[in-house]
């Protein structure tokens, strides 16, 4: 599978300059020449880019998490998380898939990436995985929490398009697939298959 | 007029420290218990609010901005901009209209508040103008160029469900006005009045 990144709508320049480390968030900047010639310091960060997996199993019901991470109020969330350094997105998904829920998958499909925030270098690649099946139990970090529960096709796109889903960067797809006539039906076999 | 400020989905605890500040964003660090009682750094950024106004003239027409900024794809925007430091978001609204359009009102009521990015502390108001009037030219930054446009109800709806709008954060609302049965009439009755 060939994967594209996303294309910022407000690229990062290539001469922009490093000027703080942090341990999620860089911070970068360049001298940017405005309309008058005159010229001002821009600012943007970068973030490492994320996954997110929906996982069908074999009986084409959807498993998603109930997350709790310290500070952040408890929701639901597609099992997912950060690319590391040096590991493309395809192996992330499955590994973030396998630690947050014990579930693995041989069909796997992008179905979406883009770049949510205007000012922050950063992907988000959502792909659907077919299939799935539980190997194995949940492998956690010590700063998550996570219950398991699995929902109909239905179920899933009604929490979603409600806001309950703290990945909001999908709202706007599941609903306009309601608006159109043939939508939900497209959609259900996107996900389904 | 009171104006609350929206409520993060993951608030900045007030003992993180300041590491580091930008020309627009400042990074916040802490230390986070975790479930297993250890703990780690935790990271999470803060950057000026932002208003956003939805101009509408006596006769019912929407002012929208046609923008381009230096490294940015030219796009549909609202008048708006960041609030000022010690500025109320009312008064930051008054003057991004003024200076981007020329326009100005005397009947404002907030249309919508939120934060829109669970990792950084910024809110976005946005205000509904009515009777807007032309009194003045714009008063643009070097690192603006803007023209403007007017619009039927109808066909800014139109460019805010097709993704036309930079501001990505009205779509939602916007296509939930459409799903629901009296939606669209609610929605022409809280913008035009």
């Amino acid at each position: 599978m060939k994967i594209e990144r996303p294309r910022s709508r407000q690229p990062l320049p290539d001469h922009a300059k490093l000027v703080f480390k942090g341990v999620m968030f860089d911070v970068y900047q360049w001298e940017q020449k405005l309309y008058d010639g005159s010229s001002a310091t821009f600012e943007r960060l970068k973030r490492p880019d994320t996954v997110m997996v929906i996982p069908v199993t074999e009986d084409g019901r959807i498993i998603i998490t109930r997350q709790e991470q310290p500070g952040r109020a408890a929701s639901f969330c597609l099992p997912g998380g950060r690319v590391d350094e040096a590991e493309d997105v395809l192996s992330a998904a499955k590994r973030e898939l396998m630690e947050e829920t014990g579930y693995e998958s041989e069909t796997w499909s992008l179905w979406d990436s883009q770049q949510p925030v205007l000012k922050i270098e950063w992907a988000i690649f959502t792909f659907v995985a077919r299939g799935c099946r539980k190997t194995a139990g949940l492998t956690l970090d010590a700063g998550e929490k996570i219950n398991l529960q699995d929902v109909s096709f239905e179920e899933f796109v009604e929490l979603i398009v409600n806001g309950d889903f703290s990945d909001h960067e999908l709202v706007p797809r599941f609903l306009r697939a309601r608006l159109h006539p043939n939508g939900m039906e497209d959609l259900k076999r996107e996900i389904l298959g």
